[in-house]
């Protein structure tokens, strides 16, 4: 049984995920992460934020004296990606993204210049790498960005295959308060 | 000969300062750092950052069918420093600040969580500093956060002296294309 939510100031509808877990049922992946981030924050994990949406802000009013009030801008396309932080001395970097289809993850899920930033922060001996989440299957995977752009660059597919990402991913798992437990496969993979 | 000069979107009026440095004159330090950041970029240096200002969305309009328009948001007080990013392999995070005091930089200039988000990442591992622009002298240095922290939990000043500031800042120099060139202090401090 599938419901719509709509979620405060996203102007997205998620759709409701029938499954038993009810603390997962509903949640998007990026809130999913965001409290993951705040829980290793609070117990000294890790430091990694999500990066605020970037805009353009073209008129403020102050209709008080103290509250300025963004009357007119907008969205601009990310050049970074969207998470970054510190992790046992180690600059992270990665990008996060639901995925609906069943079968591939379309490479047009990702901004170019997304690829071209974690290609950059590889370069610089950052951990790099995207969580992808496969909706229908309700699984959460941690893609090194090395075995990403290693296909991305050798393929003419248009997507990754659903089989490449089960057999290259790494998979990701919850706990209770930690809804996308990255860091335990961070640990996994690169250390 | 002072002339007050308004940045587009900021909404803050900065004053020009007189100086035979043409390319430097009415520049706000976080202009020099955002042009230095992009020399580094592209000169594959270092990947480093200004977080985009976080808003808090309320209404967004869609007056075409691509186009969205916010017309009501709202700033909200940063929960991080404004730069992160990494260079030689190490996690960079810092603050940076304009001061017009010509004796102290006074410590509400930086924000309490700012701080803490400091003093979280450097138990991390980070490399983690202030950048201060004495206006007034036209200087720029890097204040490493270990040293700030020191002196800000053992003093009952409500500022950093400037005479400490020398004593204790190290200098950044600018060079042709790069303003505000830190990381050439970063790797005299750090490495």
């Amino acid at each position: 049984m599938n419901e719509l939510m709509k979620y405060p100031n996203s102007g997205k509808t998620y759709e409701k995920i029938s499954t038993h877990d009810t603390a997962r049922r509903g949640m998007s992946l990026e809130h999913d992460i965001n409290i993951t981030c705040q829980y290793y924050l609070a117990n000294e994990n890790a430091d990694i934020h999500k990066k605020p949406t970037p805009i353009t802000i073209v008129n403020v009013e102050y209709p008080s004296r103290n509250k300025a009030k963004i009357t007119e801008a907008y969205f601009k396309v990310p050049s970074t990606t969207d998470y970054n932080g510190i992790y046992r001395g180690r600059y992270v970097d990665f990008e996060a993204k639901e995925c609906r289809s069943k079968t591939s993850f379309p490479f047009t899920s990702i901004h170019a210049h997304q690829i071209k930033h974690l290609k950059s922060v590889s370069k610089h001996g950052a951990i790099a790498f995207i969580i992808i989440r496969m909706v229908h299957y309700d699984m959460d995977y941690l893609i090194p960005f090395s075995d990403f752009i290693t296909f991305f660059e050798s393929t003419k597919r248009r997507s990754l295959p659903y089989d490449w990402i089960k057999e290259k991913g790494h998979v990701i798992k919850r706990r209770i308060m930690v809804p996308c437990d990255f860091i335990k496969t961070v640990d996994e993979v690169y250390f």
